[in-house]
């Protein structure tokens, strides 16, 4: 038996460690089996219009859940939530640039703001590790590649911008069961969006990553690339909206979801 | 309204027609909603291992149903079946060679014979083109290109062969929904086996079928492969048996079932 306390960390443990201060890095791989989510915080004038963008672009921008304007706890996300504390690092944007990186944001909120929170990779990532699927960033310790595509988002209001999809390279019949594992999980981003051919969705080197860090992609493997959840950050820079508040790449939020509760069969 | 009876004609129907001797063609389209089945008839003798060999690869034999031996009906797959003259084009092997074609068997039928019946290809193409998928060899008006693969089977006492596969092409997103779809259909071959890159399973060059007919597979398309009912053939002519009828390409037994009631969810 591992008795390292970590191990057994539910998504409470990790915001309360992340509420002291103890944490401000990636949550990759903490409290497994719990669901983490990105964050995208508005001011309620432009939160209908997020709402609809989310509606009209499900795959890169899975809504799980909504705050009250205001209101920084999310009850149907897990107890006791505090959305200005239980992040490890926040980045916060004005008129579309990102302005600094903060680990708490309770002296920049406001009455009047929104938090969305929408599903994330690591949940379908726990899937197809769970099925014995290799993923090669893990393999070679990096971030997963990110790639900015020429494929629009569906706008909605002044929301708009590329779709921004993540890259898993998979042998033939790996890349079929992790398309069936992934289509499972519709509210964590769901079936891939392409496989095989980046340069028809816009992306001619799959080494010129745009955020996280190329892998290695053998012969004998198709890349396969799932909308991510690094798009809503492109939008926001794309659509300079005055305000917003996001995680920091790879800073989720750590809810008492269950993963598994995720899957639709 | 298309009042065509044809439009109308069920499983059933279409049985009486070909038990008439009015039908002796391929049966896609006929019947449509209904489930068509692969047909391989073996001595009882050699039953045992063929339905291990089904249980062994059940993507590109998936058992339908198994007679009694000696008895012609099917009684799960539809009412007053008669293998011995419900299928418009029989193959009649012998020591793994085809020696004939008829189109009613009820002269060679023994006590001792068994019939297996396989799904088809048919049900799930059913499936993509409502979903709007395009099928290239639909478009092109010829049979679907079938290939021999390097990939084994796994063999059950006598029976061995390599696993024979068609292939569709598809732009990326039709390929994942296609996949999608399809694996909703364990029960008629299911998820394909394998997408792109040809030359991992031993196809060297698309535009040589071992049978069907090739088909355009455009630039920003992938082949998509999926197990093939041509395999028991393929494995009758590679094990020998001293006596095995089967179905002529593409002339299926019409059954009763509904294709809709085979999707797993």
């Amino acid at each position: 038996m591992d008795h390292n306390p970590v191990q057994h960390e539910t998504g409470w443990d990790v915001r309360q460690r992340i509420r002291r201060g103890e944490w401000t890095r990636p949550t990759q791989g903490m409290a497994p089996g719990y669901v983490q989510a990105n964050l995208a915080i508005l001011p309620r004038d432009l939160a209908a219009d997020f709402q609809r963008f989310c509606a009209l672009n499900p795959k890169p921008c899975p809504l799980l859940a909504t705050s009250e304007p205001g209101d920084p706890s999310l009850p149907t996300l897990g107890r006791d939530i505090d959305i200005r504390t239980d992040i490890g690092t926040y980045r916060v944007w004005r008129d579309g640039v990102m302005v600094e990186e903060v680990h708490d944001i309770r002296d920049l909120w406001r009455d009047d703001l929104v938090a969305f929170l929408l599903g994330c990779s690591h949940s379908f990532e726990e899937a197809l590790l769970a099925d014995g699927l290799p993923l090669r960033h893990f393999e070679e310790g990096k971030p997963v590649p990110v790639y900015t595509t020429n494929v629009p988002t569906a706008p909605a209001g002044p929301f708009h911008g590329p779709l921004v999809v993540s890259m898993r390279p998979f042998r033939p019949a790996d890349a079929i069961r992790a398309i069936q594992i992934t289509s499972r999980f519709p509210s964590v981003h769901g079936a891939p969006v392409h496989i095989g051919k980046p340069e028809m969705i816009g992306i001619a080197d799959l080494a010129k990553v745009d955020a996280g860090a190329a892998v290695t992609v053998a012969e004998e493997e198709l890349p396969v690339f799932w909308a991510c959840g690094v798009t809503p950050q492109a939008v926001v820079a794309a659509t300079k909206p005055p305000f917003c508040i996001t995680h920091a790449p790879g800073c989720m939020l750590v809810t008492d979801l269950l993963n598994s509760r995720l899957a639709v069969f």
